[in-house]
């Protein structure tokens, strides 16, 4: 059986602007991976409601999970929970068992919990919420579509509150060799060796530092011990 | 008239996997702001041929440019150039140009320009070559699709190549705002300075620092008198 297939969704025009620089997109990578669910595809969109509506439509019928980040805060631009409304047609509105999390929390630090802020306790009927443990305003998930807030430590806190629910795969094992050898060099190499393994992926990064060229090669793969065979034979031909 | 618009496809299971953080991405949205072209969506997708080819298909047909990084090099899982070519039905061979660049810069450091290396030298009948002031190997460009490399220094090398070519718009000009208080707060202030300037854009961007909540505004625009304004207003009513 393969495993579970992903795609995330990164709202944001600050990403597309080149002001920020993603950091989420790394994260949920590398969780989703330990998880074992296939990361198949990121798209990354500006904070534009058709598009956003037709993002989540395309990725949530091609793929068993989708993850969104950012546009779920209180201010003018934050439309992602009215986007993920409009497109699966469900009603958008405050919600009792949000708007108390968010109270608790206000009444502890002493905030007044203003209509600006209920905007997000507004959460999709039918939608199950995502706990944060960092400012405790909510994420969601409705039906394969989970989400979650764009700043980082949020963004992490959710992932970790959502992802134990979700019934993962094998986690992919990948072992790495670094070569002071050219591309170049080691392609028929490599190429033999993946042709030897089809269950295994056979990367090959390469890098230039002070004018010499080497390459990482990541062989990756669900067996463990298959992994290691390959691992093996690749050290011996690279050091011959 | 609206600056021309442009699309990213990132391609490469090095980034869906967590293996690699992403760089590319970061650069180059800056660098099409800088030259007045819209960065409106990014896709990073897997060294797998039909998902290449459909996406530089959508991405093509939709945006005004397609930049693409990664999956030009000379191994087995290097098949970007192979995907272009299949994309818009056009023959894939060596090219004499190409070859010659690979020649002399393989004659330069006395390695053989053997087969695996020549893999470089296909280039799509019709394309324009992008030049690699790094490790000479040419991306190109076909149609409105610009190929390049995925190491980070390449890329960007070949960046420089390519964007002087390209008629951009007007520069995204934008000044941000640092404020010590939670997005609760400014909201309703930054929606009346949205909605009064329809032609900024004007986003917030929350943090959390030493248990303390604290936003960044930033407000963008094509036209530097109209972006002062609105600075000068947001800062005398968030002072109040």
């Amino acid at each position: 059986m393969s495993n579970p297939s992903a795609a995330m969704l990164v709202i944001g025009d600050e990403i597309l602007s080149g002001r920020t620089r993603d950091a989420n997109m790394f994260f949920l990578a590398g969780e989703l991976t330990k998880h074992g669910i296939d990361l198949k595809e990121v798209r990354v969109i500006s904070d534009d409601a058709p598009a956003i509506e037709a993002a989540v439509l395309a990725l949530s019928g091609a793929y068993d999970h989708v993850f969104t980040s950012g546009g779920i805060g209180p201010t003018h631009d934050d439309i992602t929970a009215d986007c993920i409304a409009a497109a699966f047609d469900v009603h958008l509105g405050v919600r009792d068992d949000a708007r108390a999390i968010l109270q608790a929390h206000y009444d502890k630090s002493g905030l007044e919990l203003n209509e600006t802020r209920l905007r997000m306790a507004r959460i999709p009927d039918g939608a199950d919420l995502i706990d944060n443990p960092v400012s405790s305003a909510p994420g969601f998930s409705l039906r394969n579509v989970h989400v979650m807030a764009g700043v980082p430590n949020v963004f992490q806190g959710m992932v970790a509150s959502v992802l134990p629910g979700i019934t993962g795969g094998t986690p992919l094992l990948s072992q790495s060799l670094r070569v002071m050898r050219g591309e170049g060099d080691i392609a028929p190499t490599l190429a033999a060796l993946a042709e030897d393994f089809p269950d295994l992926s056979v990367g090959c990064y390469p890098f230039q530092k002070d004018g010499v060229y080497g390459a990482n090669i990541v062989v990756r793969g669900t067996e463990g011990a298959q992994v290691d065979t390959a691992m093996v034979r690749l050290a011996k031909e690279l050091q011959a």
